[in-house]
């Protein structure tokens, strides 16, 4: 396999872009991604998108955003893999320059959530379970998020007020990050205080209904090295699943997609977590950034809401983790979500992350989930040279 | 890159399932697949699919047919370019073991478009197309190819008969693929006298609605010859795009994507049309059919018609052509097409395709299309050793 480089990032602010189409929103991410990157054209494209067909009935996001973009003839597709699209849609552009196939590669990520109503969305959302047996049974999303935050609550202990904690981690880092959804702090009295949503999930604990659109361009690792340091290599890319629906697992409070995509590209970038400077976890409910942390080995099992309220994902803790503000502060549009964390990592350690910079961060791990964590992808970054 | 092979193929019939889930016609058809191939596990799936969001509001097809296969765990992901979701995710299973990074890879795509009503399933239709700027006009899909039909029919006189002509040979060699959906053969006198759908194009000139599912499975070339001559390698897999819509190409009457696509493969796999003994080309409608010939090099440009119309195409003929039904009669299930279309090249090139066996077969080209030549997906498949 050729090893692959991100040589140009590039997105739109998160947030409720009523007057702006999702193909104009992906067009001016995809534009200044390549724009940074230095280079006018691209060979293929591949856009990470859950909704377009049930929210803006419009599919063949390919051929419809290569044309957008100026590039008609290119090779391109659409992929999905529920909240974890952006990722599957990076997962997918690494593959295709690892191969041989293609030097210069565009991989898109975004989502137009505001087209529907809050009522339809939470509709969408279900769309990532089973609709035959879950999906009909009423459940919503975040419902299934809450019977895992209280089997967590009463199996390991955990108070609220450590479980919340992490969203309150987001909100301060997202002050200083100009593309964020909400740039403003969170006290976690405001956050236990805030109306339950499906209980025991509050409102400031759950992701928000946000437009975004984020894009990075990729290429041969060789190619990129005359770039120097602006240039950063995947050094792992893995994509892995789980038993899709809660009521067929083993074990309620184990992700076990994240670990298998996660020690997998531990094994490929010869790395551990200790190794990790600079971390993205998927924590579209307050509940699910805990499970990640411990799915990617940075908390033991039944510690992860601990480890948060502990400090150790601040900016000057022990993992400093969603530093430009995760799922709850920068946002969540939903297929573009693992393109924007890809993107925070390769700024963190090109050293443009501002305010929020990690010195000398020189590995990151960017995670991002489809499902409760029945998709996971896990892709660790690393500067060069 | 390594070179790839196809080791397995498993297909249901193309029909009106009523009584069976998208997810149960997918599972058929990958264990069909996996049966064929000796093997009972894959590292990565790949599901080409374009409606299960809009009809079946299910997405996240990866992980939930991962799940339903038996194998959680697995990388998986939807992969989605209108009438060419198959293709594409040929493609991307191609990739994916081109690159190094999989060795077994189950691609399969699937469709149920029976879960919505006809009207319905004319709008889906046009998410293959710009919603914003085509669709909001009311034209409908089969109304854009007219348009293409009617300007041939003027620009190079060719006589609706002519057109009209693809259609018959789709279901004479229909009539013995017992996967086919229509599996009778058609005189060109019915085609004619048939009900004008859109001007000038008649119903027996358009493919059916039909639900279906296709898998193939993939591992390198290396390891598929201890299979012998039962694997199947893919010389070239090869993806393009055009301007989305037709009134922003520069001349209507050039299929630019499938000639992009088809040169490119043609160049990677060292062979010419000439080279290639059975084809499968996207023929949705019979001028689709038509204009496909002309863009794969098989006939001159304005000439494609009197090409079919002269029995070039026939079981007998120069290139026998969709000699499985075509998507005329085998059925057109939008995302599992493109798979169909490979899986029977690999039963013509393995002398398995019954009466109509083409002898000594030995390359085969597979030809997918989505929207009006928009994405157009290119696969060439050898005969092993």
């Amino acid at each position: 396999m050729r090893k692959v480089a991100i040589i140009g990032v590039g997105c739109t602010k998160v947030g409720e872009h009523w007057g702006t189409s999702l193909r104009d929103l992906f067009t001016e991410a995809a534009l200044a991604a390549l724009s940074d990157a230095g280079i006018e054209k691209v060979e293929a494209l591949y856009v990470g998108n859950m909704f377009s067909g049930y929210v803006q009935e419009q599919e063949h996001l390919g051929a419809l955003l290569a044309d957008s973009i100026g590039m008609p003839g290119i090779s391109a597709a659409k992929i999905e893999g529920a909240c974890g699209s952006g990722g599957v849609a990076v997962h997918a552009g690494y593959l295709a320059v690892a191969s041989g196939m293609f030097d210069y590669v565009l991989v898109g990520g975004v989502e137009k959530m505001t087209d529907l109503s809050t009522g339809h969305i939470t509709t969408a959302l279900m769309m990532a379970e089973n609709r035959d047996y879950i999906g009909f049974t009423g459940v919503t999303f975040v419902g299934l998020n809450a019977l895992i935050h209280r089997l967590y609550s009463k199996t390991y202990g955990a108070k609220p007020e450590e479980i919340a904690a992490i969203a309150v981690n987001d909100h301060n880092n997202a002050v200083n990050n100009p593309c964020a959804q909400y740039q403003y702090p969170l006290k976690i009295e405001r956050v236990l205080e805030s109306p339950l949503v499906a209980d025991p999930i509050r409102l400031f604990e759950c992701c928000g209904i946000g437009d975004g659109a984020a894009s990075l361009v990729l290429c041969p690792l060789e190619k990129a090295k005359a770039l120097a340091d602006r240039a950063i290599e995947i050094a792992a890319s893995t994509v892995a699943t789980n038993v899709l629906s809660l009521n067929e697992r083993d074990d309620l409070l184990v992700f076990d997609a994240t670990r298998k995509a996660a020690n997998r590209a531990y094994e490929i970038a010869g790395v551990k977590p200790d190794d990790i400077d600079v971390l993205e976890v998927h924590d579209a409910f307050t509940i699910t950034g805990v499970l990640a942390l411990e799915g990617l080995g940075f908390a033991k099992k039944g510690e992860g809401a601990k480890f948060v309220s502990e400090g150790n994902i601040s900016l000057g803790g022990k993992i400093p983790t969603n530093t430009l503000g995760g799922l709850k502060a920068r946002g969540h549009p939903i297929g573009a979500t693992g393109v924007y964390q890809v993107l925070e990592v390769v700024k963190q350690l090109r050293g443009d992350a501002g305010k929020n910079q990690i010195n000398g961060a020189e590995i990151g791990l960017a995670h991002n989930v489809g499902g409760v964590d029945s998709t996971s992808i896990v892709h660790i970054l690393r500067r060069c040279g």
